[in-house]
């Protein structure tokens, strides 16, 4: 597949809210999430199981997601917005967020996602 | 200043249609601009002027900018969206982009910009 096609795939099922079978299906197993505060998780397990956890806090009321935007041979960004009720507040937030991927034998190696300051290193 | 000051800094000049001024003021001499077909341009002077010849075949009627978001502790990100009229073709056309700065002792170092794949390497 060529990264356009990859990236496509990947942006159509977050648009469906499919998010855990795109990180399934097309992570790779090395792949390395990279949080606004600049940490690092490394390996398809946790990386999956830190979004899960994260989801266990959340309710997401709904998922927008723009691009994807391409840059050399590798790359792709999008653009997120959603709405969500973290359990802990009880209080509706919207959250925009810029996730950048790279991608290498047809399966996501890296992610970092950019937050607004007050959510760095908190949203997910 | 922070990586924060700097970054919101850059967003409200490019809010005010001030592009120029945030490029004047905040690049590095030695800046690196990647387009989205990868290619590089290094220098602030030949990285402005890549602009103003863009500009140049370019009427743009307006300009959004989301963010900024961030990511460690010296990247941002931002998310474009702007209405173009290339001189080419007079038609009118809206453009959505993701810009991932690098920033170092408060000067932007590296500009990394994410397009549609039918504008890479073709819309600045």
């Amino acid at each position: 597949m060529s990264l356009q096609t990859v990236a496509k795939q990947f942006v159509d099922l977050c648009n469906q809210g499919k998010n855990f079978d795109a990180m399934h299906s097309m992570y790779a197993p090395t792949i390395v999430s990279v949080e606004g505060d600049g940490s690092e998780t490394s390996g398809k397990g946790p990386v999956i199981k830190k979004s899960e956890v994260w989801q266990g806090k959340n309710t997401v009321q709904g998922e927008k997601v723009r691009g994807p935007f391409f840059n050399g041979p590798d790359q792709f960004a999008v653009y997120y917005t959603f709405e969500d009720t973290p359990k802990s507040t009880g209080k509706r937030v919207s959250i925009e967020e810029v996730g950048v991927y790279t991608v290498k034998d047809d399966k996501i190696t890296r992610e970092q996602f950019f937050f607004d300051v007050a959510l760095s290193g908190g949203a997910r």
